[in-house]
């Protein structure tokens, strides 16, 4: 499997997994979060390899297009740049209350 | 129209407005955002007043449905209170280039 995908699809499935049907949360946290077999998922669902595969690359599409739509993957990776500088910046000049806002507004995420 | 309602429902629509269908767009957009009346969309669309009620009302329970979902608006509520922190603190302290980092921060939303 791609690495790049993997971690894509892990990602995005973090932020839309409220989005999707039970089965396509089973499936996918099997493949990617367990890094099951789509055999091994296959066969503890009783269902073929294929209908597992199919369902997986649906919902992977599912996932690009939510994405497409809110962007959630893309604004959390823009806002992690900037909590970075927060950080450098609270360090370099000793900032102990700006640190605290800062913890508190990535708890949010 | 309940004001705190409209607030909502327009700050719901502006998240999850790209989820939505064309036609519930339409709707929402000249009920929510250009103040008309069910009866004004209705002649609008030629359909009758009670279809429109309808739809909005259903929009608003799929708006509602996908805020419990993802929390957008609620992140984005929170997310505000420690901007407001860090606008203070960088004034308070004339602390230029954390100014600069969150106008940075504040233009993803």
């Amino acid at each position: 499997m791609n690495l790049e995908k993997t971690i894509r699809l892990t990602n995005l499935f973090d932020f839309y997994e409220s989005l999707l049907t039970e089965k396509q949360k089973s499936y996918m946290a099997l493949y990617y979060e367990d890094d099951l077999s789509l055999g091994e998922i296959a066969e503890q669902f009783a269902v073929s390899r294929q209908a597992v595969y199919d369902n997986i690359r649906r919902t992977e599409k599912v996932l690009e297009d939510y994405e497409n739509k809110l962007r959630l993957y893309e604004k959390y990776i823009k806002r992690q740049v900037y909590f970075e500088k927060l950080r450098i910046f609270s360090e370099q000049n000793h900032l102990c209350e700006l640190k605290e806002i800062l913890e508190q507004l990535e708890s949010i995420e």
